[in-house]
């Protein structure tokens, strides 16, 4: 996961994908290929918004990717290689995960001397 | 922020709080405890339901707080302690962040031998 930075993102409503994991230790440059590969086809996705994410050192991670509608997040879980990939998550790479699918209704932001 | 876990949650529709940042630097052990009185307030809030968090060595996190309905998010809001670690938060620790609050339609998870 690279995803450091913040999605900037059209105003709601949209879609997001919460996608929770704790990380199996090992297979780190494996995962982290398959990681990068599965951010760069997410983008290329119809109704791709963007994405997020944050793993801490103990290997429980949070990572949202946002999109313009249902039909695009269906399109994209039956993209081919993703499924693959997430057959992959759940044999090797993820000791447990939750996905929970979001209509955002309001965002906002701030920070950087805002106060 | 501890949130290492999972959060239990009842069978959708409920309500996320998406919660991105990127920390600054330093003020580690006034943050880490405003954070924890901030999820202990949090969970003793009327129609709480749960929390994640991940933050990478880089700064940026993400904290999803789970609630049963908008006025719950709403009350939480206007909590009095709250609104003055938010206040602390823009001006101390946070270089940017970015809040979405959504509706959850629907959630599955997985993996621990699930393949």
């Amino acid at each position: 996961m690279t995803g450091t930075d913040f999605a900037s993102l059209p105003a709601p409503p949209y879609f997001a994908v919460v996608f929770s994991s704790q990380r199996r230790e090992g297979d780190q440059a494996a995962y982290d290929e398959a990681s990068a590969r599965m951010l760069a086809l997410a983008a290329a996705q119809p109704g791709y918004l963007g994405v997020e994410s944050a793993r801490g050192a103990d290997g429980f991670g949070i990572t949202v990717s946002y999109w313009a509608s249902e039909q695009a997040i269906q399109g994209w879980r039956r993209h081919a290689e993703h499924t693959l990939a997430r057959e992959r998550g759940r044999r090797d790479w993820y000791r447990h995960f939750e996905v929970r699918v979001a209509r955002v209704e309001r965002a906002y932001g701030g920070a950087e001397g805002s106060a």
